[in-house]
């Protein structure tokens, strides 16, 4: 068994490690001391502080004032030099027998992952918020160790770092996951390699005679094939037996990346159960709705007169999202935008990721399996979220074949940092934001996407508060803050991003587009719209989870609910029983009542309080989750497909309390075994008292995606959209959002105007270049790679990974 | 009674009417060619037409293309001349007994709205349509009619027009209605004035040493008095008695509009049925939860050491919406903004209120009642919306004391048209904006708010689409269009959006700011936030009632419901029986079925569709109605305040049949009489299939509005908002976004771009003059008045109502 196997070598990490010849080397070459350059905001990309200048002369630049973190950012992610010595160090651990990734076979161990291991939250907090030292520092990694029969991941700690003679070990990775198994599971992609050449390349070769007459083509690992062959995910896992779906699909013919548009529907079904392929069996054939059982029915009845043959998908312009048709009215002109006159009006610590905007500051984090997060978002100097992040994004799909049907992507498998690409200046983010870049870890090297993370400000085209009155008019603008990346796992783009506003509000908001995964149409009717020639798109939910560690006033929260209901009310001046409604308030008390369901009607409050300190009427301070932007949870209920390993999807908002053991709802491996995942999100609920404790409320985003003919090419950000806010409520004695200078009250009557208060705010009355916030697209770049092993930080080179 | 009263009126309406000496006189004062002239979008305010400039150069103005509404616009309302004209022919009908508004007492009659009536839509279309002439011009025109014991409220209709000698007669307008009085409802208010000063006043006096001891002030009607007395709204109106509560209120002592902060948690209760205030009786008063039937009684125990007296609401900076504090980090630097490098890319014809906006174009209209409406909304000539606009917007209040729980406002019964003002410049839309005046009419005169619409192209914060690959990224800018208009209603300011976006989607939505009504404190735990020293944030209802009158490929429509359910099923390609989800197609197939509760979770799908025309593959074409921005409908039920006045309130979506019986869901004076008011919305639902005929969709946007301290000194719209969006779904065959120019596909590999496809689009490279855009404040105007009666255009004067 892979669980004992591994537990061999947990007392061979105790093995002692010497740290000769690990010296950091400085990096040399100019394009990195540029890059680094670029990220201190001398790009033209980047923000440009201005500021305003006598009426029409020219906005001009100037450099950004001196800033620095308040203190180190311990979420920020090793050091290149860190993750390189961690991973020379574990190849020098001959008891893990580690290959090079490039070398690696299907039977060899290698290092998958090398990334900071993020610090329990509560040996964090004596140093962010007190005289503490900073925590030790410790790599996690995960090893794919294949040499046996039985393969598995294995998540490891090294450290502590830096890694240093004597004093670095290795341990098996566990408190974090509710599986108790030293942190291992198995793997179910060890043979990807075989499965493709020794099994679904000949299953295609051997009906090539079906494929080139249905489809002209062929899926047989020839340089000429024109089809492709996958399937299901994750593998059907019961009755002992590791069982797959694969159907074939056409290739896009040009560089569009159509081909989740272009299923053919022909479906075939594996045992791959076992390491050896040539014990794999092909069950049988499903085409038309019609099953059969071998290669040799289905070829029967293929070639009998009395089979119903149908169409192909086939790309064409409908797949390509290049502009089509004749220009727009007026279209050709150039459109709005954005200006920021005065440059950036925040602070960003690009060494530290640290960001301060008006009254807010948090640290950046970036990990491979989730990609972005911040943590110590506070607002006046006071935490109100000690971490936001995603935790994982679900696509349950269904339908009538059993691809669609099988098809449950639990996204962190394939990581949201590898796929946080270069955002575009102009596109993604306004021409003038502040770009960061971020780095993950493959294969023995550190990839970096140049400005994957961006940051600016932003005029809603709504102000923040008005009133108007026969005698005057008050308005206030409502400039907010945006930090947001873009990951495309596969064919879907994730926009995510963090709004802060005047009001102390912060608003989570992720938003989608790409292009969908379509089913083959036929007897599909139930489980989605007709949309193509042969094509059916295929329904599916996107249930996106978060993390949000909420400390109110410190961690001693509790969750409120306020909820409008209806009654029936007598009162001592009414004669008579009146038809009204009351507030109900209660709170949420333990974890045996903590799994939410928004109530109908968004007739209920959900908040996070310090019932503690209440202020001065009494009423506790905290703050407000409102669903703002549209949210679902997932409706398959006790999924097939996906048993225990995505249970957080089952709710909107789930309280539990903060423990150093359940830092994840959600691991990248849960799909691997989903009876027995790492993380069961089910299991963090054992009763526990939710009164006053440190809380974290896990909420989904999502969509109950259909896709009709408009998601063709790709699915549009304007209507596929899901968002909450946290609002103060109670928080602060009044609105804030009035301490901006950047408001206006007109006093007037009778069509004079007597008065113009402006207090203080500055309005830009110079010149604004638009040709030099034009940004450069031919500088896109996409990754750049640093090789890890051997670490030599002087012979980077571009790279970008192929997208799954 | 007022019915039989006014029916004897009706045949007199039969008289014929001379018209002589109505030629329209030609306007000549300097300021009202120099409007009109604004209106054409020459002034800095309006739109500025720009081309793209050689590198540098500044961005320069030039004039709009010529332009026109392709058919008249039947709906933008009365001219000036022929509003007179009414004005005048009124007058001149002697059985009609009409006194001048300004000269008008409680016991006389007069003219309380002369506007166009909007004609039928089956009248209309066979004109916008086809080559019908338009049909006849009637004016809509409201009496108030109070020499009697029983004073009515009385809709008529005048013409047709022009005013002809001959050929004008009036006649009670009734069809529209569900009630079938004639168009006659009761007048409640009819007594206002000696209400004010006969009975509350006198009553505030009767009690004045009370109040100076409690607050240092009275209400007696004296020029010193501090205090403010106002109550419930719509009136009690059962067991045959008219019955008001009514509070004392803090004045503002600024020029803050904090009044409805400033509760003073004293009430008394009074029967005012009748007309004769003599005849009236004061049933009692509360304080502190404790009711006396007497003023004696309650004298009696205020001056016993025993009584409880509790504090007062004071205005002080909480509850001035001015700056506080120091200055935010950076916030003295002029922030980001929008600008218009080319101008406008959108044609607005200002006599006609049409407008085209890339595929979009429809007709501006604007009444009293429910302020702007759009009809005719189209895409690429196609009519997707006959109709869309605010029917009605309730406020139901609920609390511990009378006067709380007693108020529902039924906001049309003030009007949103004379409360739309001048939106300002810079911060309620951009400086670029192109303006619109709104104009409406009261007491013999044409009121005009200068720059009360406004339309503007923005560029999201976000793309409309985007996708990465390994080869490529191609992205879209998502520049919309928006019409604005905002309506400051008493204490709350409304800010109406319709959003046009390049995939053919429309989002409707409203947001909510300004002052909001505060309960006092006391014994009102159940029913809102402790907010200030004597202060409770009165929870409340807003419901917004909105019209859709979709026509998708025509007038014969169906609603069909698309809706996720999760299902066990077994396949034949499964051994075992799967957990999965499936669609769940359905119609509403009759008025029986049609008021919708929005399912939990999102699940559901609402989609006008047209049924006999499906797309190729067979779907049917058309607009999904998504609930996008948090919507609701009223908690309470049966409303003991509302009866029968306001039962569109009660659901999320309700489809009726369209008539044009049927055109308003809601009548200003249906608060007159709560049990039988003007229009009973639920007289709509009257069986009739509705498969393939012309639909209504009646949809509520809107909040639960339970204030905090947040909400202090005024609510802040970030959080405060509801929104539809209508998406076309399977109406096209793919996206129509990508129509756009404005996108790239930016082709790259290994850190080499090799190519960047612009499509034709033009980035502006030109310089603009943020000092050009600066909006000069000090000509914000307020109202422009023109009297009608008698009607001098020559003689306009600014005047500027006060808000209720």
């Amino acid at each position: 068994m892979s669980v004992s196997r591994f537990l061999s070598l947990v007392s061979c990490g105790l093995l002692l490690f010497a740290a000769d010849g690990l010296a950091a080397p400085q990096p040399k070459a100019a394009w990195v001391r540029g890059a680094r350059q670029r990220l201190a905001k001398s790009s033209k990309w980047n923000s440009k502080r201005q500021y305003t200048q006598a009426n029409g002369s020219a906005c001009i630049e100037t450099e950004p004032a001196d800033f620095q973190a308040p203190k180190d950012n311990i979420w920020s992610g090793l050091t290149n030099w860190e993750a390189a010595s961690v991973t020379k160090w574990l190849f020098e651990q001959g008891e893990l027998n580690l290959t090079v990734s490039d070398d690696a076979g299907d039977w060899d161990n290698s290092i998958l992952l090398v990334e900071l291991m993020v610090p329990n939250k509560t040996d964090v907090l004596p140093y962010i918020d007190g005289n503490a030292t900073a925590p030790p520092r410790y790599a996690h990694v995960v090893l794919d160790l294949r040499t046996t029969e039985e393969p598995t991941y294995n998540d490891i700690l090294v450290g502590p770092l830096p890694v240093k003679n004597g004093t670095t070990t290795w341990q098996p990775l566990e408190y974090p996951y509710t599986r108790k198994t030293g942190g291992s599971i198995r793997n179910l992609d060890a043979d990807s390699t075989a499965l493709e050449t020794d099994w679904l390349l000949k299953i295609g070769a051997s009906i090539s005679d079906i494929t080139f007459d249905l489809w002209g083509g062929t899926a047989t690992g020839a340089d000429n094939d024109t089809l492709d062959i996958w399937g299901i995910d994750p593998l059907w896992q019961y009755d002992g037996k590791i069982t797959r779906w694969d159907t074939f699909w056409n290739y896009p013919t040009d560089d569009f990346d159509a081909e989740t548009l272009l299923p053919l529907g022909l479906f075939f079904k594996s045992d791959v159960t076992g390491r050896d392929p040539s014990k794999w069996k092909l069950e049988g054939w499903l085409y038309n709705d019609i099953f059969y059982p071998t290669t040799d029915a289905f070829r029967t009845a293929y070639w009998d007169s009395n089979f119903t043959k149908l169409g192909a998908n086939v790309e064409g312009d409908w797949a390509r999202s290049d502009k089509i048709g004749p220009v727009l009215p007026m279209d050709a002109a150039s459109p709005p935008q954005s200006v920021a006159p005065s440059g950036s009006r925040y602070s960003v610590d690009q060494k530290a990721k640290y960001v301060e905007w008006m009254n807010f500051s948090f640290y950046i984090s970036f990990n491979r399996d989730t990609g972005l997060r911040l943590f110590d978002i506070r607002h006046k100097g006071q935490r109100i979220l000690y971490e936001l992040g995603l935790e994982e994004a679900l696509a349950h799909y269904a339908g009538n074949d059993p691809v669609q049907s099988g098809t449950s992507y639990l996204d962190s498998y394939y990581g949201f940092g590898p796929y946080a690409f270069e955002l575009v200046p102009g596109y993604d983010c306004p021409a003038y934001a502040t770009y960061m870049n971020t780095s993950f870890y493959v294969s023995e090297t550190t990839h970096t996407h140049i400005n994957s993370v961006c940051f600016f400000e932003f005029d809603a085209d709504y102000p923040m508060q008005r009133h108007s009155q026969s005698t005057y008019v008050a308005n206030t603008k409502n400039i907010y803050f945006t930090v947001r990346s873009v990951s495309t796992v596969g064919n879907y783009d994730y926009m995510f991003s963090y709004e802060f506003y005047y009001d102390g509000s912060i608003r989570v908001e992720v938003r989608a587009s790409g292009y969908i995964q379509a089913a083959y149409y036929a007897h599909n009717h139930d489980y989605g719209y007709h949309i193509h020639d042969s094509l059916s798109g295929s329904m599916h939910d996107h249930v996106l989870g978060y993390k949000a560690d909420f400390d109110i006033l410190g961690t001693d929260n509790t969750m409120e609910l306020t909820t409008n209901i209806p009654v029936v009310q007598s009162y001592v001046w009414s004669d008579h029983p009146r038809n009204t409604m009351k507030l109900q308030r209660s709170f949420v008390e333990s974890e045996n009542n903590s799994k939410l369901l928004y109530t109908g009607n968004g007739r209920t409050q959900y908040r996070v309080v310090n019932t503690d300190k209440p202020n001065k009427y009494g009423e506790y301070r905290g703050y407000r989750i409102l669903p703002a932007d549209g949210t679902i949870h997932l409706t398959v209920e006790n999924s097939s497909n996906l048993v225990d390993a995505a249970n957080w999807a089952k709710y909107d908002l789930m309280v539990t309390k903060q423990k150093d053991t359940e830092p994840r709802s959600a691991h990248p491996y849960n799909g691997q075994d989903v009876y027995n995942p790492v993380i069961n999100f089910d299991k963090f609920f054992d009763g526990e008292s939710l009164m006053q404790e440190d809380l974290v409320v896990w909420f989904n985003l999502g969509m109950h995606h259909v896709p009709h003919t408009g998601d063709l090419p790709n699915t549009v950000f304007t209507t596929a959209h899901s968002g909450v806010q946290f609002m103060p409520l109670n928080y602060y004695d009044t609105d804030i959002s009035h301490e901006t200078v950047n408001m206006v009250r007109i006093n007037y009557n009778d069509g004079n105007v007597s008065n113009v208060k402006t207090f203080g705010q500055q309005q830009a009355v110079c010149s604004v270049d638009l040709a030099k916030q034009d940004p450069d697209l031919y500088s896109y770049k996409g990754d750049v790679v640093i090789r890890k092993f051997p670490y030599d930080p002087n012979d980077p080179y571009y790279e970008t990974d192929a997208i799954v």
